[in-house]
């Protein structure tokens, strides 16, 4: 997302890592729309009944990574910082946990193995970025 | 909201608690909500430029708490019941974190005031929906 | 949402109909939770392959109320202020269309009648607060 | 973001539109993430009072496109095609809003300009979509 990096990188308060902020927000928002569509290839699937678990994860990922993304994209100082590091790891845990779950439907649907993979990509992305976080600190 | 508990005791796969999950629900879209009332009134005061860690903070928790209501709202098995628990612990802190901010700003703004204990009884919610995950494992 | 009425009444900006905003704001979060919890229980059903199309409304509906009860907690002008009357039309309409679905279930389906009332209450607080802010223009 | 049309194309209901699905989904993403920073950044902005209008519409728009996004990314039938359609057309709205706000600091402010031009994109895209939308019915 190179408008978001370019947003950031404009900002008054000139954040540390617009790179890695850019990137876990582009992560973010491209597995809440993979796990959006995933879950719903899930509905249309004959085996529906065997994928419930998988439509569940899809929906919970998808609403943890918009609101991480969101959260991520706003300028932290304290208290919010500690918030801001605690929602990326459980970002990070929930993409794994649904990255695991797609994984196991992988073989049989395309869109979960797809979905796998963008799960795992956040995972990083929200990793990477705590990373960056606390080499500042 | 009584709609939110009534649909979950007809929920087929039987949630032990019922009542603890519509309370919780019911606090994070009363604190999201009141949040970003309040960070829209931060924003038309006088002294908006004393109040920006407030509006960022509300922003945030408002974020945050939409995210942990749908969570909420959904059967948790295996994994995703961890990443639920996770989501509600950050949920308590984003909500204690912003009731901080606020009371600064309290004894000034009635919106504050206001949305301090908004938040309060949205951490309270939160970690009593964990009390109660807890007991049942 | 006693709260949400309260911080709108101490709005520096005086919101000429408080009233009506928080009663829409607690509709549209009332109307996404239940159906958030309705198309959670419609996949717990042995029927669950009938219920597709109302999953699919009860999550579209969910989504369109939760970011329309935000943008009502946020002071208009200008052109935002037709942004926000024809975000409460779809919002109403995306309501009144998710009833009649799950209407089709409400025989069988408690959750899902449950959730047709929520949608309703939903259009209704939308058209009132339409009618509210077309008074004052 | 190949990810969510990959996704959609191995989709089994099989969507008509699987690449203005995800540019649209895609633009509504990046726009959300590119309004959440211009708004954070023209909270940090010396002339903050001037930019009021600009934050709140950024808010707004930002909270438009994630409800959008997970909309489009979902199949429709029937009334719910209709709600799709209804919701496009009013994120295309709020995009230029924002955008022309936005165009009103662009001199002053970069993440303005940048913000502008990711709030075109994303109301063209909308079009877009709804323009296919229409030539398959």
């Amino acid at each position: 997302m190179p408008a978001v990096e370019a947003a950031l990188r404009s900002h008054p308060a000139r954040p540390t890592h617009p790179d890695a902020m850019s990137r876990c927000i582009e992560a973010c928002y491209t597995c809440a729309g993979t796990c959006t569509a995933c879950g719903d290839a899930c509905l249309s699937e004959r085996d529906v009944e065997g994928l419930l678990a998988c439509i569940r994860q899809n929906l919970d990922c998808a609403a943890i990574c918009l609101a991480t993304g969101s959260v991520v994209a706003r300028s932290k100082a304290g208290a919010s910082r500690q918030v801001l590091e605690s929602q990326l790891s459980v970002c990070a845990a929930a993409c794994r946990a649904c990255a695991d779950e797609c994984r196991r439907h992988g073989e049989t649907h395309r869109h979960c193995r797809v979905c796998a993979l963008a799960c795992n990509e956040c995972a990083q992305a929200c990793t990477e970025m705590l990373a960056a976080l606390r080499a500042v600190v």
